[in-house]
């Protein structure tokens, strides 16, 4: 009798050993963090949401040189949106005391995106390393390019943050749906709706995703040892995401301010804030956020409200602040330690049995 | 050798039989409700911050004549603001058309409280029954009445939403904390900080808090269910306060309007709103939240903003509609049944031995 496919672990789904999957973090790792992780037994995820084809196929020739075991590549699927001139000089406006508090010149700043989303020339890149599993953030990309991926045999995973997510993937055909708590570090993985007050923490959306859908269900957000996953497993989750804790591993490229936040008391208070990039994101609170966020109707729409801000970052970031800076993290920090990948997500899988 | 006070069970800390607390709930509830839980082996809980004295001593006799099982008294410990004609006056226009579209008169409106905080009077009432539970939202009260409570033995509770919470709770001195989850129903119980987004999910606050204070810890947000129960004991809380689940059960006193919502589709969307009483509370997403809220920095200070909804709620009420209800809510609602409240309380301590 085969088993219920919401009875089955993505460590059986995915022939991976622990049902532990590392969240992509497009800024802050690159292949190193999901080799080490696919070595240790977990699913390690390479986040392609930020990389050229050409950047993705040196990282794609990377894993496949450094690991056998399956991994995880991950894009995003929003719409690009369309260029809105008064938008992008009314958010220029807004920070343009801060480019003249740094010295700098705010008509030298690139428009554009640096986040693009899933597309044919990525599958075609693609294609040519058949990756396992393909993750997406934001829903799902065209059906015609969920076929592609399909045609070498990989698994297809999106995040649900609402129970009406949830259903709509499971509609749309994903093999497992990763449950995206309030708690989550980065970006919401919201596609249907951009209210925030839709979002719940992970103990009330995790129960009510698995009791709506007959897939799968990972849980995210929260997170962080092996107590925490133990209990997302007992309530019923097939495996668990965890993203911040990674973040202080020496094969994470984690900034310097970023990891000096994580290490300190800032790392307690973090919001969800859409200055960086147009959509709301975790991060842990800094001036920018306070001073004109942490949520500003006024950000551009993603990713087009990143561009702004990025010699604001630099500049900042020379001089060893953090203030313009992204510093993505969950609401628990506390399981951030500067300890090998392959040690942290053992660890994690120390409280319930592999496979 | 003495047990950690932090392995302590709250059921061995009060004298009950299973570690669950029914969650106080002014204006749903009253002694009935406490009654049936605190004699299934729960903590019911009398909420007093909305009883006059009179009030309070008649539910009080109740308790007394009909169960002799621990019980738990709840009050409101904010400070009373004083008044602000402008900010009334603002509130009051801001709410004019929805007097006019029902027929009524806004200036017929009384202005004053319905919640007052825990003053020697309230100490007076409890003083001739010697409640062995008191417990407080919104911090604590003056020291002089935390002495008056202790003297007749009674240990004393409070809610913490932030790990700065919980430190101030154990610096004065509280018997344990309910680690309040941004999942939970009604009014968060915040006391140090008014900014929402220090609020955090469960799955996040329950372990950072009892990593961060050596008394026992209750878990309250999103606790529904054995399931959640049992998952919240694993994370090692002292014991489970649960709120909404009871919220259907016959012995609860909610109104039509807010039992149809529980009961439909509507549930599934909740929201921090401070339209009803100038504080953030969890409920039901309806329409008075959703066209001026759900936070609206006009709203009077609490309480002083429920008093201008009142005539909008009852007529409406008085319709069949719930459009100006609060209608608290956590971000699960799929433990609401019509079962007696002892039912509910003993399947919740099915996943977990008693004692």
């Amino acid at each position: 009798m085969p088993m219920p496919a919401s009875d089955l672990k993505i460590s059986d789904l995915l022939g991976i050993e622990l049902p532990i999957i590392q969240a992509p973090m497009a800024g802050v790792q690159d292949s190193a963090l999901a080799i080490a992780v696919s070595n240790a037994g977990g699913l390690g995820s390479l986040p392609c949401g930020m990389l050229s084809p050409a950047s993705m196929r040196d990282q794609l020739e990377r894993m496949r040189a450094h690991t056998n075991r399956p991994y995880n590549v991950n894009f995003f699927c929003h719409q690009t949106p369309a260029a809105d001139p008064r938008r992008e000089s009314a958010w220029r406006a807004m920070l343009a005391p801060y480019f003249e508090e740094l010295g700098l010149e705010i008509g030298a700043v690139a428009a554009g995106a640096g986040r693009a989303p899933f597309s044919d020339q990525a599958a075609d890149v693609l294609s040519a390393f058949k990756p396992p599993v393909v993750s997406f953030h934001f829903g799902l990309p065209a059906p015609a390019l969920i076929v592609r991926i399909r045609s070498w045999g990989a698994k297809v995973l999106s995040s649900a943050t609402t129970i009406d997510e949830a259903r709509w993937l499971e509609a749309h055909g994903v093999d497992a749906i990763i449950a995206q708590g309030r708690e989550a570090g980065g970006h919401r993985g919201m596609f249907l709706s951009a209210d925030v007050t839709t979002q719940m923490g992970t103990l009330a959306l995790l129960p009510q995703i698995i009791a709506a859908v007959s897939l799968p269900v990972v849980a995210a957000g929260g997170i962080v040892d092996a107590r925490t996953a133990a209990a997302a497993m007992a309530l019923g989750a097939a495996g668990v995401q965890v993203g911040t804790a990674y973040l202080l591993c020496p094969e994470a490229t984690t900034g310097a301010v970023h990891r000096a936040a994580l290490k300190s008391e800032a790392a307690r208070h973090t919001a969800l804030t859409n200055v960086f990039t147009g959509r709301p994101a975790r991060g842990i609170v800094n001036r920018i956020m306070r001073e004109i966020g942490p949520i500003n109707a006024a950000a551009p729409e993603y990713p087009l409200a990143a561009a702004a801000l990025a010699p604001l970052r630099a500049k900042a970031e020379s001089l060893g602040l953090g203030d313009f800076s992204p510093m993505w993290c969950g609401e628990n920090a506390s399981g951030c330690r500067e300890i090998p990948a392959a040690d942290l997500t053992r660890e994690l899988a120390a409280a319930f049995a592999s496979r």
